[in-house]
Protein backbone atom coordinates (compact mmCIF):
# COMPACT_ATOMS: atom_id res chain seq x y z
CA UNK A 1 0.00 0.00 0.00
CA UNK A 2 1.20 3.02 -1.08
CA UNK A 3 0.86 6.05 1.93
CA UNK A 4 1.07 9.69 1.62
CA UNK A 5 3.10 11.70 4.20
CA UNK A 6 0.47 14.47 6.31
CA UNK A 7 4.11 16.48 7.37
CA UNK A 8 6.98 16.31 4.42
CA UNK A 9 9.49 16.10 7.56
CA UNK A 10 8.57 12.69 8.86
CA UNK A 11 11.67 11.15 8.53
CA UNK A 12 13.62 13.45 10.50
CA UNK A 13 11.06 13.68 13.50
CA UNK A 14 10.65 9.89 13.71
CA UNK A 15 14.42 9.68 13.77
CA UNK A 16 14.33 12.42 16.51
CA UNK A 17 11.94 10.58 18.54
CA UNK A 18 13.89 7.26 18.03
CA UNK A 19 16.69 8.51 19.85
CA UNK A 20 14.38 9.47 23.01
CA UNK A 21 13.64 6.14 23.30
CA UNK A 22 15.37 5.02 25.94
CA UNK A 23 14.58 1.34 25.94
CA UNK A 24 15.51 0.93 22.27
CA UNK A 25 19.30 1.65 23.55
CA UNK A 26 18.84 -0.72 26.21
CA UNK A 27 18.21 -3.40 23.78
CA UNK A 28 20.82 -2.60 21.21
CA UNK A 29 17.91 -1.60 18.60
CA UNK A 30 18.27 0.87 15.85
CA UNK A 31 16.62 2.65 13.07
CA UNK A 32 17.53 0.44 9.96
CA UNK A 33 14.54 2.39 7.34
CA UNK A 34 11.53 5.02 7.81
CA UNK A 35 9.46 5.25 4.63
CA UNK A 36 5.69 6.86 4.72
CA UNK A 37 3.75 4.20 6.93
CA UNK A 38 6.68 1.74 6.99
CA UNK A 39 9.24 1.28 9.88
CA UNK A 40 12.17 -1.24 10.32
CA UNK A 41 14.31 -1.30 13.30
CA UNK A 42 16.97 -3.85 13.91
CA UNK A 43 19.08 -5.39 16.95
CA UNK A 44 21.62 -8.48 17.36
CA UNK A 45 20.66 -11.02 19.45
CA UNK A 46 21.87 -10.86 23.41
CA UNK A 47 21.43 -13.06 26.67
CA UNK A 48 20.44 -10.41 28.47
CA UNK A 49 17.11 -9.95 26.61
CA UNK A 50 16.48 -13.86 27.07
CA UNK A 51 13.69 -15.82 28.82
CA UNK A 52 14.44 -18.94 31.13
CA UNK A 53 14.74 -21.27 27.84
CA UNK A 54 17.30 -18.91 25.80
CA UNK A 55 14.98 -17.16 23.21
CA UNK A 56 14.15 -13.49 23.03
CA UNK A 57 11.76 -12.64 25.54
CA UNK A 58 8.57 -11.75 24.58
CA UNK A 59 8.41 -8.56 26.30
CA UNK A 60 11.64 -7.78 23.98
CA UNK A 61 9.94 -9.09 21.05
CA UNK A 62 7.12 -7.11 21.50
CA UNK A 63 8.97 -3.61 22.55
CA UNK A 64 10.94 -3.81 19.28
CA UNK A 65 7.91 -4.48 16.99
CA UNK A 66 5.43 -1.62 19.15
CA UNK A 67 7.90 0.96 18.39
CA UNK A 68 8.11 -0.01 14.81
CA UNK A 69 4.36 0.29 14.63
CA UNK A 70 4.11 3.21 16.54
CA UNK A 71 6.84 5.12 14.26
CA UNK A 72 4.81 3.67 11.34
CA UNK A 73 1.90 5.59 12.38
CA UNK A 74 3.96 8.64 13.32
CA UNK A 75 5.41 8.66 9.93
CA UNK A 76 2.19 9.58 8.62
CA UNK A 77 0.33 12.00 11.47
CA UNK A 78 0.33 15.56 10.89
CA UNK A 79 3.25 17.85 12.18
CA UNK A 80 2.47 18.33 16.34
CA UNK A 81 0.77 15.10 16.87
CA UNK A 82 2.20 12.65 19.41
CA UNK A 83 1.84 9.23 19.08
CA UNK A 84 0.87 7.02 21.81
CA UNK A 85 0.25 3.22 21.59
CA UNK A 86 -3.32 2.46 22.62
CA UNK A 87 -3.46 -1.89 22.36
CA UNK A 88 -1.60 -4.35 20.28
CA UNK A 89 -2.05 -8.31 20.02
CA UNK A 90 1.19 -10.02 19.79
CA UNK A 91 0.99 -13.73 18.79
CA UNK A 92 4.52 -16.03 18.79
CA UNK A 93 4.81 -18.01 16.19
CA UNK A 94 8.14 -19.93 17.10
CA UNK A 95 10.86 -19.60 19.27
CA UNK A 96 12.48 -16.13 18.93
CA UNK A 97 16.02 -17.45 18.04
CA UNK A 98 18.23 -16.03 15.92
CA UNK A 99 21.92 -13.83 15.37
CA UNK A 100 20.04 -10.81 14.74
CA UNK A 101 16.38 -9.43 14.51
CA UNK A 102 14.10 -7.10 12.62
CA UNK A 103 10.76 -5.77 13.22
CA UNK A 104 8.80 -3.84 10.87
CA UNK A 105 5.86 -1.69 11.77
CA UNK A 106 3.35 -1.39 8.48
CA UNK A 107 0.43 1.01 8.70
CA UNK A 108 -2.75 -1.01 7.80
CA UNK A 109 -5.16 2.02 7.73
CA UNK A 110 -4.70 5.85 9.13
CA UNK A 111 -7.70 7.85 10.09
CA UNK A 112 -7.41 11.57 11.74
CA UNK A 113 -6.96 10.06 15.57
CA UNK A 114 -6.69 6.01 15.24
CA UNK A 115 -3.98 4.12 12.91
CA UNK A 116 -3.97 0.77 12.85
CA UNK A 117 -0.72 -1.32 12.14
CA UNK A 118 1.07 -4.44 11.33
CA UNK A 119 3.84 -5.91 12.34
CA UNK A 120 5.93 -8.80 12.62
CA UNK A 121 9.96 -9.78 14.05
CA UNK A 122 12.09 -11.44 11.58
CA UNK A 123 14.78 -13.65 12.93
CA UNK A 124 17.56 -13.64 10.84
CA UNK A 125 20.41 -16.65 10.97
CA UNK A 126 22.58 -16.65 7.99
CA UNK A 127 21.12 -16.82 5.17
CA UNK A 128 17.85 -17.82 6.65
CA UNK A 129 15.06 -15.26 7.36
CA UNK A 130 11.77 -16.25 9.60
CA UNK A 131 9.13 -14.71 10.83
CA UNK A 132 8.65 -15.37 14.47
CA UNK A 133 6.01 -13.16 15.60
CA UNK A 134 3.35 -11.15 14.47
CA UNK A 135 1.44 -7.74 15.60
CA UNK A 136 -2.06 -6.48 14.82
CA UNK A 137 -2.54 -2.91 16.89
CA UNK A 138 -3.87 0.37 17.36
CA UNK A 139 -1.33 4.06 17.60
CA UNK A 140 -3.45 7.14 18.49
CA UNK A 141 -2.74 10.68 17.40
CA UNK A 142 -2.45 13.01 20.54
CA UNK A 143 -2.28 16.90 19.98
CA UNK A 144 -2.19 19.38 22.68
CA UNK A 145 -1.70 17.29 25.88
CA UNK A 146 1.64 18.66 27.26
CA UNK A 147 4.76 16.32 27.16
CA UNK A 148 3.34 14.21 24.31
CA UNK A 149 5.30 15.18 21.54
CA UNK A 150 6.28 12.99 18.20
CA UNK B 1 -10.68 -17.84 42.61
CA UNK B 2 -9.54 -20.72 44.38
CA UNK B 3 -6.73 -22.69 42.33
CA UNK B 4 -5.31 -26.31 42.87
CA UNK B 5 -1.92 -26.59 42.18
CA UNK B 6 -0.92 -30.05 40.33
CA UNK B 7 2.59 -30.09 41.64
CA UNK B 8 3.26 -28.97 45.06
CA UNK B 9 6.74 -27.53 44.53
CA UNK B 10 5.47 -24.84 41.97
CA UNK B 11 6.99 -22.01 44.03
CA UNK B 12 10.90 -23.63 43.62
CA UNK B 13 10.23 -24.26 40.27
CA UNK B 14 8.75 -20.78 39.63
CA UNK B 15 11.07 -19.32 41.32
CA UNK B 16 14.05 -21.40 40.02
CA UNK B 17 12.93 -20.41 36.16
CA UNK B 18 12.21 -16.97 37.30
CA UNK B 19 16.15 -16.46 37.76
CA UNK B 20 16.76 -17.87 34.34
CA UNK B 21 14.75 -15.22 32.89
CA UNK B 22 18.07 -12.90 32.06
CA UNK B 23 15.88 -10.22 30.69
CA UNK B 24 14.00 -10.06 33.81
CA UNK B 25 17.48 -9.15 35.57
CA UNK B 26 18.09 -6.42 32.74
CA UNK B 27 14.84 -4.47 33.53
CA UNK B 28 15.85 -5.27 37.37
CA UNK B 29 12.24 -6.96 37.94
CA UNK B 30 12.34 -9.30 41.41
CA UNK B 31 9.06 -12.08 42.21
CA UNK B 32 7.71 -10.52 44.61
CA UNK B 33 5.10 -13.42 45.11
CA UNK B 34 4.33 -16.88 43.91
CA UNK B 35 0.81 -18.12 45.00
CA UNK B 36 -1.55 -21.03 43.14
CA UNK B 37 -2.45 -19.16 39.74
CA UNK B 38 -1.13 -15.62 41.38
CA UNK B 39 2.10 -14.47 40.30
CA UNK B 40 3.04 -10.57 41.35
CA UNK B 41 6.67 -9.15 39.94
CA UNK B 42 7.97 -5.71 40.74
CA UNK B 43 10.23 -3.20 39.85
CA UNK B 44 11.70 0.50 40.13
CA UNK B 45 11.43 2.62 37.34
CA UNK B 46 14.24 3.66 35.62
CA UNK B 47 15.26 6.05 32.57
CA UNK B 48 17.03 3.20 30.76
CA UNK B 49 13.09 1.82 30.36
CA UNK B 50 11.47 4.78 29.00
CA UNK B 51 9.58 5.70 25.19
CA UNK B 52 10.01 9.35 23.68
CA UNK B 53 8.01 11.23 26.11
CA UNK B 54 9.70 9.64 29.68
CA UNK B 55 6.97 6.68 30.18
CA UNK B 56 7.45 3.27 30.64
CA UNK B 57 8.18 2.00 27.07
CA UNK B 58 4.89 -0.34 26.41
CA UNK B 59 8.00 -3.11 25.90
CA UNK B 60 8.69 -3.02 28.53
CA UNK B 61 5.14 -2.98 30.67
CA UNK B 62 4.38 -6.21 28.47
CA UNK B 63 7.60 -7.50 29.06
CA UNK B 64 7.07 -8.53 32.77
CA UNK B 65 3.52 -8.91 32.73
CA UNK B 66 3.90 -11.42 30.37
CA UNK B 67 6.21 -12.61 32.54
CA UNK B 68 3.64 -12.84 35.67
CA UNK B 69 0.88 -14.44 33.53
CA UNK B 70 3.36 -17.23 32.37
CA UNK B 71 4.03 -17.85 35.70
CA UNK B 72 1.26 -17.67 37.25
CA UNK B 73 0.06 -20.46 34.40
CA UNK B 74 3.37 -22.30 35.07
CA UNK B 75 2.54 -22.50 38.98
CA UNK B 76 -0.50 -24.25 37.78
CA UNK B 77 0.74 -26.82 35.44
CA UNK B 78 2.13 -30.62 36.11
CA UNK B 79 5.94 -30.96 36.64
CA UNK B 80 7.85 -31.50 33.42
CA UNK B 81 5.95 -29.20 31.38
CA UNK B 82 7.41 -26.05 30.45
CA UNK B 83 5.57 -22.78 29.79
CA UNK B 84 5.23 -20.60 26.29
CA UNK B 85 2.92 -17.94 25.53
CA UNK B 86 0.96 -17.98 22.67
CA UNK B 87 0.01 -14.53 22.06
CA UNK B 88 -1.06 -11.75 24.27
CA UNK B 89 -2.81 -8.66 24.20
CA UNK B 90 -2.11 -5.40 25.96
CA UNK B 91 -4.66 -2.04 26.54
CA UNK B 92 -2.27 0.64 28.34
CA UNK B 93 -5.08 2.80 30.13
CA UNK B 94 -3.12 5.47 31.21
CA UNK B 95 0.60 7.01 30.94
CA UNK B 96 2.82 4.21 32.92
CA UNK B 97 4.73 6.97 35.29
CA UNK B 98 5.61 6.04 39.07
CA UNK B 99 8.36 5.24 41.52
CA UNK B 100 8.35 1.40 41.04
CA UNK B 101 5.72 -0.57 38.91
CA UNK B 102 3.57 -4.48 40.25
CA UNK B 103 2.84 -6.58 37.66
CA UNK B 104 0.26 -9.19 38.46
CA UNK B 105 -0.34 -11.99 36.42
CA UNK B 106 -3.44 -14.37 37.39
CA UNK B 107 -4.90 -17.56 35.81
CA UNK B 108 -8.73 -17.26 34.36
CA UNK B 109 -9.10 -20.98 33.22
CA UNK B 110 -6.44 -23.57 33.45
CA UNK B 111 -6.50 -26.24 31.46
CA UNK B 112 -4.27 -29.37 30.29
CA UNK B 113 -2.46 -27.50 27.27
CA UNK B 114 -3.82 -23.97 27.53
CA UNK B 115 -4.30 -21.44 30.07
CA UNK B 116 -5.70 -18.17 29.70
CA UNK B 117 -4.44 -15.37 31.84
CA UNK B 118 -5.45 -12.00 33.01
CA UNK B 119 -2.51 -9.67 34.18
CA UNK B 120 -2.60 -5.92 35.22
CA UNK B 121 0.76 -3.31 35.78
CA UNK B 122 0.09 -0.88 38.74
CA UNK B 123 2.32 2.28 38.96
CA UNK B 124 2.88 3.45 42.35
CA UNK B 125 3.59 6.47 43.65
CA UNK B 126 3.72 7.63 47.35
CA UNK B 127 0.50 5.94 48.41
CA UNK B 128 -1.05 6.16 45.17
CA UNK B 129 -1.58 2.88 42.74
CA UNK B 130 -2.77 3.14 39.64
CA UNK B 131 -3.89 0.42 36.82
CA UNK B 132 -2.01 1.69 33.80
CA UNK B 133 -2.43 -1.67 31.71
CA UNK B 134 -4.18 -4.77 31.50
CA UNK B 135 -3.31 -7.90 29.49
CA UNK B 136 -5.18 -11.07 27.97
CA UNK B 137 -3.45 -14.06 26.96
CA UNK B 138 -2.56 -17.62 26.26
CA UNK B 139 0.04 -19.49 27.50
CA UNK B 140 0.95 -22.89 26.91
CA UNK B 141 2.09 -26.12 28.44
CA UNK B 142 5.13 -27.80 26.86
CA UNK B 143 5.87 -31.02 26.62
CA UNK B 144 8.54 -33.67 26.53
CA UNK B 145 10.51 -31.06 24.03
CA UNK B 146 13.76 -30.52 24.28
CA UNK B 147 15.26 -27.25 26.28
CA UNK B 148 11.82 -26.08 27.22
CA UNK B 149 11.56 -26.83 30.90
CA UNK B 150 9.28 -24.85 32.90
CA UNK C 1 -15.57 -0.07 40.42
CA UNK C 2 -18.07 2.89 40.73
CA UNK C 3 -18.21 5.16 37.69
CA UNK C 4 -20.16 7.94 37.30
CA UNK C 5 -22.55 8.45 34.13
CA UNK C 6 -21.82 11.95 32.75
CA UNK C 7 -25.57 12.06 31.27
CA UNK C 8 -28.25 11.38 33.94
CA UNK C 9 -30.55 9.82 31.36
CA UNK C 10 -27.76 7.72 30.03
CA UNK C 11 -30.18 4.53 30.97
CA UNK C 12 -32.79 5.47 28.23
CA UNK C 13 -30.07 6.45 25.55
CA UNK C 14 -28.65 2.52 26.25
CA UNK C 15 -32.07 1.11 25.30
CA UNK C 16 -32.84 3.22 22.75
CA UNK C 17 -29.86 2.17 21.18
CA UNK C 18 -30.36 -1.38 21.95
CA UNK C 19 -33.67 -1.33 20.23
CA UNK C 20 -32.17 -0.12 16.63
CA UNK C 21 -29.51 -3.34 17.19
CA UNK C 22 -31.13 -5.37 14.84
CA UNK C 23 -28.57 -8.01 14.91
CA UNK C 24 -29.49 -8.05 18.77
CA UNK C 25 -32.99 -9.25 17.54
CA UNK C 26 -31.74 -11.56 14.86
CA UNK C 27 -29.91 -13.38 17.98
CA UNK C 28 -32.94 -13.29 20.13
CA UNK C 29 -31.21 -11.15 22.54
CA UNK C 30 -32.71 -8.87 25.27
CA UNK C 31 -31.32 -5.83 27.88
CA UNK C 32 -31.52 -7.13 31.26
CA UNK C 33 -29.90 -4.62 33.52
CA UNK C 34 -27.63 -0.95 32.64
CA UNK C 35 -26.06 0.57 35.22
CA UNK C 36 -23.52 2.75 35.36
CA UNK C 37 -20.41 1.36 33.19
CA UNK C 38 -21.79 -2.23 33.37
CA UNK C 39 -24.54 -3.32 30.93
CA UNK C 40 -25.79 -7.22 30.92
CA UNK C 41 -27.48 -9.04 27.77
CA UNK C 42 -29.60 -12.04 27.82
CA UNK C 43 -30.44 -14.47 25.26
CA UNK C 44 -31.59 -18.58 25.06
CA UNK C 45 -29.50 -21.44 23.31
CA UNK C 46 -30.80 -21.61 20.00
CA UNK C 47 -29.63 -23.93 16.90
CA UNK C 48 -29.75 -21.22 14.48
CA UNK C 49 -26.95 -19.87 16.40
CA UNK C 50 -24.54 -22.81 16.46
CA UNK C 51 -21.15 -23.76 14.74
CA UNK C 52 -20.18 -27.22 13.27
CA UNK C 53 -19.99 -29.25 16.75
CA UNK C 54 -23.18 -27.67 17.98
CA UNK C 55 -22.23 -25.40 20.46
CA UNK C 56 -22.64 -21.31 20.16
CA UNK C 57 -20.74 -19.83 17.55
CA UNK C 58 -18.14 -17.92 18.56
CA UNK C 59 -18.87 -14.85 16.51
CA UNK C 60 -22.50 -14.95 18.23
CA UNK C 61 -20.39 -14.94 21.33
CA UNK C 62 -18.97 -11.85 20.15
CA UNK C 63 -21.92 -9.93 18.96
CA UNK C 64 -23.45 -10.31 22.57
CA UNK C 65 -20.24 -9.62 24.54
CA UNK C 66 -19.41 -6.47 21.93
CA UNK C 67 -22.63 -5.19 22.52
CA UNK C 68 -22.85 -5.43 25.80
CA UNK C 69 -18.89 -3.64 26.57
CA UNK C 70 -20.12 -1.14 23.70
CA UNK C 71 -23.54 -0.14 26.17
CA UNK C 72 -21.43 0.16 29.14
CA UNK C 73 -18.85 2.31 27.32
CA UNK C 74 -22.41 4.35 26.01
CA UNK C 75 -23.57 4.35 29.18
CA UNK C 76 -20.73 6.94 30.80
CA UNK C 77 -20.42 8.99 27.57
CA UNK C 78 -21.46 12.61 27.09
CA UNK C 79 -25.14 12.80 25.69
CA UNK C 80 -24.52 13.64 22.24
CA UNK C 81 -21.95 10.92 21.86
CA UNK C 82 -22.01 7.71 19.99
CA UNK C 83 -20.41 4.76 20.53
CA UNK C 84 -17.95 2.63 18.22
CA UNK C 85 -15.86 -0.43 18.83
CA UNK C 86 -12.48 0.38 18.12
CA UNK C 87 -11.30 -3.44 18.15
CA UNK C 88 -11.86 -6.45 21.35
CA UNK C 89 -10.15 -9.15 21.80
CA UNK C 90 -11.80 -12.39 22.77
CA UNK C 91 -10.68 -15.94 24.58
CA UNK C 92 -12.39 -19.20 24.10
CA UNK C 93 -12.43 -20.97 27.25
CA UNK C 94 -14.83 -23.43 27.39
CA UNK C 95 -17.58 -24.83 24.79
CA UNK C 96 -20.50 -22.46 24.53
CA UNK C 97 -23.25 -24.63 25.61
CA UNK C 98 -26.25 -23.84 27.78
CA UNK C 99 -30.20 -23.73 28.29
CA UNK C 100 -29.37 -19.60 28.08
CA UNK C 101 -26.69 -17.09 28.26
CA UNK C 102 -25.88 -14.00 30.06
CA UNK C 103 -23.43 -11.25 28.33
CA UNK C 104 -21.77 -8.53 31.48
CA UNK C 105 -19.75 -5.37 29.75
CA UNK C 106 -17.97 -3.62 32.23
CA UNK C 107 -16.07 -0.40 31.59
CA UNK C 108 -12.52 -0.66 33.44
CA UNK C 109 -10.99 2.85 32.36
CA UNK C 110 -12.98 6.03 30.83
CA UNK C 111 -11.41 8.75 29.04
CA UNK C 112 -12.59 11.66 26.74
CA UNK C 113 -12.51 9.30 23.64
CA UNK C 114 -11.70 6.06 24.36
CA UNK C 115 -12.65 3.51 26.84
CA UNK C 116 -11.44 -0.04 27.93
CA UNK C 117 -13.74 -2.37 28.67
CA UNK C 118 -13.75 -6.66 30.17
CA UNK C 119 -16.65 -8.32 28.86
CA UNK C 120 -17.49 -12.15 29.78
CA UNK C 121 -20.20 -14.63 28.77
CA UNK C 122 -21.64 -17.16 31.11
CA UNK C 123 -23.44 -20.39 30.14
CA UNK C 124 -25.73 -21.04 32.15
CA UNK C 125 -27.43 -24.85 32.98
CA UNK C 126 -30.04 -25.21 35.59
CA UNK C 127 -28.03 -23.60 38.76
CA UNK C 128 -24.67 -23.77 36.68
CA UNK C 129 -23.00 -20.77 35.41
CA UNK C 130 -19.84 -20.96 33.41
CA UNK C 131 -17.48 -18.03 32.41
CA UNK C 132 -17.34 -19.38 28.89
CA UNK C 133 -15.59 -16.46 26.96
CA UNK C 134 -14.08 -13.23 27.95
CA UNK C 135 -13.45 -10.09 26.53
CA UNK C 136 -11.02 -7.09 26.67
CA UNK C 137 -11.60 -4.11 24.27
CA UNK C 138 -11.41 -0.60 23.11
CA UNK C 139 -14.61 1.70 22.38
CA UNK C 140 -14.58 4.95 21.06
CA UNK C 141 -16.71 8.01 21.89
CA UNK C 142 -17.76 9.55 18.35
CA UNK C 143 -19.18 13.30 18.20
CA UNK C 144 -20.52 15.38 15.47
CA UNK C 145 -20.07 12.60 12.64
CA UNK C 146 -23.42 12.19 10.92
CA UNK C 147 -25.38 9.39 11.66
CA UNK C 148 -23.50 8.33 14.57
CA UNK C 149 -25.98 8.89 17.34
CA UNK C 150 -25.88 6.65 20.62
CA UNK D 1 2.70 -18.13 1.55
CA UNK D 2 2.62 -21.97 -0.39
CA UNK D 3 0.73 -24.58 1.92
CA UNK D 4 0.55 -28.11 1.50
CA UNK D 5 -2.69 -30.22 2.99
CA UNK D 6 -1.67 -32.67 4.99
CA UNK D 7 -5.11 -34.35 4.28
CA UNK D 8 -5.88 -35.00 0.41
CA UNK D 9 -9.55 -34.62 1.36
CA UNK D 10 -9.37 -31.24 2.89
CA UNK D 11 -11.81 -29.07 0.56
CA UNK D 12 -14.63 -31.78 1.19
CA UNK D 13 -13.90 -32.33 5.01
CA UNK D 14 -14.28 -27.87 5.28
CA UNK D 15 -17.33 -28.04 3.09
CA UNK D 16 -19.38 -30.33 5.16
CA UNK D 17 -18.61 -28.68 8.22
CA UNK D 18 -19.01 -25.29 6.76
CA UNK D 19 -22.70 -26.95 6.12
CA UNK D 20 -22.89 -27.88 9.64
CA UNK D 21 -22.38 -24.42 10.93
CA UNK D 22 -26.18 -23.82 11.62
CA UNK D 23 -24.84 -20.07 12.09
CA UNK D 24 -23.31 -19.17 8.83
CA UNK D 25 -26.84 -19.89 7.18
CA UNK D 26 -28.63 -17.70 9.93
CA UNK D 27 -25.91 -14.87 8.21
CA UNK D 28 -26.84 -15.89 4.85
CA UNK D 29 -22.70 -16.74 4.56
CA UNK D 30 -21.77 -19.22 2.02
CA UNK D 31 -18.44 -20.77 1.31
CA UNK D 32 -17.09 -19.02 -1.90
CA UNK D 33 -13.58 -20.88 -2.28
CA UNK D 34 -10.93 -23.62 -0.52
CA UNK D 35 -7.83 -23.40 -1.23
CA UNK D 36 -4.99 -25.25 1.01
CA UNK D 37 -4.72 -22.63 3.97
CA UNK D 38 -6.93 -20.45 2.51
CA UNK D 39 -10.72 -20.16 2.80
CA UNK D 40 -13.23 -17.12 1.06
CA UNK D 41 -17.03 -16.89 2.54
CA UNK D 42 -19.23 -14.50 1.08
CA UNK D 43 -22.90 -13.03 2.00
CA UNK D 44 -25.06 -10.12 1.66
CA UNK D 45 -26.04 -7.20 3.49
CA UNK D 46 -29.03 -7.87 5.61
CA UNK D 47 -30.80 -5.13 7.59
CA UNK D 48 -31.07 -8.20 10.22
CA UNK D 49 -27.22 -8.35 10.65
CA UNK D 50 -27.13 -4.49 11.71
CA UNK D 51 -26.12 -2.12 14.80
CA UNK D 52 -27.93 0.74 15.73
CA UNK D 53 -26.25 3.14 13.03
CA UNK D 54 -27.31 0.66 9.98
CA UNK D 55 -23.62 -0.53 9.79
CA UNK D 56 -22.84 -4.69 9.76
CA UNK D 57 -22.58 -5.36 13.60
CA UNK D 58 -18.99 -6.15 14.65
CA UNK D 59 -20.27 -9.56 15.56
CA UNK D 60 -21.48 -10.57 12.30
CA UNK D 61 -18.21 -9.09 10.82
CA UNK D 62 -16.68 -11.43 13.60
CA UNK D 63 -18.76 -14.17 12.87
CA UNK D 64 -18.17 -14.56 9.09
CA UNK D 65 -14.40 -13.68 9.38
CA UNK D 66 -13.30 -16.04 12.76
CA UNK D 67 -15.42 -18.73 9.99
CA UNK D 68 -13.07 -18.32 7.36
CA UNK D 69 -10.14 -18.57 9.28
CA UNK D 70 -10.91 -21.62 11.38
CA UNK D 71 -11.25 -23.49 8.20
CA UNK D 72 -8.72 -22.26 6.48
CA UNK D 73 -6.94 -23.60 10.06
CA UNK D 74 -8.83 -26.83 9.06
CA UNK D 75 -7.73 -27.03 5.72
CA UNK D 76 -4.51 -27.88 6.58
CA UNK D 77 -4.76 -30.22 9.73
CA UNK D 78 -4.92 -34.12 9.31
CA UNK D 79 -7.72 -36.17 9.09
CA UNK D 80 -9.55 -36.81 11.85
CA UNK D 81 -8.50 -33.38 13.60
CA UNK D 82 -11.44 -30.85 14.93
CA UNK D 83 -10.61 -27.18 14.79
CA UNK D 84 -11.39 -25.13 17.76
CA UNK D 85 -11.30 -20.93 18.09
CA UNK D 86 -9.23 -20.51 20.98
CA UNK D 87 -9.11 -16.65 20.35
CA UNK D 88 -9.07 -14.12 18.32
CA UNK D 89 -8.76 -10.43 18.11
CA UNK D 90 -10.59 -8.14 15.98
CA UNK D 91 -9.80 -4.40 14.17
CA UNK D 92 -12.71 -2.35 12.93
CA UNK D 93 -11.09 -0.31 9.88
CA UNK D 94 -13.95 1.68 8.51
CA UNK D 95 -18.04 1.24 9.09
CA UNK D 96 -19.31 -2.15 7.34
CA UNK D 97 -21.20 -0.89 5.06
CA UNK D 98 -21.47 -2.44 1.66
CA UNK D 99 -23.60 -4.40 -0.75
CA UNK D 100 -22.28 -7.82 -0.26
CA UNK D 101 -19.10 -8.64 1.97
CA UNK D 102 -16.48 -11.35 1.90
CA UNK D 103 -13.97 -12.87 4.30
CA UNK D 104 -10.99 -14.21 3.71
CA UNK D 105 -8.85 -16.16 6.01
CA UNK D 106 -5.24 -17.11 5.84
CA UNK D 107 -3.33 -19.28 8.06
CA UNK D 108 0.28 -17.71 8.88
CA UNK D 109 1.64 -20.31 10.87
CA UNK D 110 0.37 -24.14 10.74
CA UNK D 111 1.78 -26.27 13.78
CA UNK D 112 0.74 -29.63 15.00
CA UNK D 113 -1.90 -28.25 17.98
CA UNK D 114 -1.72 -24.22 17.35
CA UNK D 115 -2.41 -22.47 13.63
CA UNK D 116 -2.30 -18.71 13.73
CA UNK D 117 -4.51 -16.87 11.09
CA UNK D 118 -4.87 -13.67 9.82
CA UNK D 119 -8.46 -12.48 8.22
CA UNK D 120 -9.87 -9.57 6.84
CA UNK D 121 -13.33 -8.82 5.99
CA UNK D 122 -13.98 -6.94 2.87
CA UNK D 123 -16.93 -4.58 1.67
CA UNK D 124 -17.91 -4.53 -1.67
CA UNK D 125 -20.37 -2.11 -3.18
CA UNK D 126 -20.17 -1.82 -7.10
CA UNK D 127 -16.24 -1.72 -8.37
CA UNK D 128 -14.94 -0.62 -5.06
CA UNK D 129 -13.85 -3.03 -2.41
CA UNK D 130 -12.69 -2.48 0.92
CA UNK D 131 -11.39 -3.85 3.66
CA UNK D 132 -13.29 -2.80 6.52
CA UNK D 133 -11.92 -4.87 9.06
CA UNK D 134 -8.79 -7.15 10.26
CA UNK D 135 -8.61 -10.52 12.15
CA UNK D 136 -5.61 -12.23 14.04
CA UNK D 137 -6.28 -15.34 15.74
CA UNK D 138 -4.93 -18.93 17.16
CA UNK D 139 -6.71 -21.93 16.25
CA UNK D 140 -6.45 -25.59 17.35
CA UNK D 141 -6.59 -28.87 16.74
CA UNK D 142 -8.54 -31.02 18.54
CA UNK D 143 -8.17 -34.72 18.16
CA UNK D 144 -10.23 -37.96 20.38
CA UNK D 145 -12.51 -35.89 21.99
CA UNK D 146 -16.01 -36.51 21.67
CA UNK D 147 -18.50 -34.67 19.21
CA UNK D 148 -15.08 -32.81 18.32
CA UNK D 149 -14.68 -33.52 14.48
CA UNK D 150 -14.03 -31.28 11.62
Amino acid sequence: MQHQPRDPSFEARVRASFVRQRFMATLGAELLAVRPGEVTIGFAFHEALTQQHGFLHAGAVTAVVDSACGYAALSLMEAGSGVLAVEFKVNLLAPAIGERFEAVGRVVRSARTITVCAGELIAVAGERRTVVAVMQGTMMAVKGREGIAD
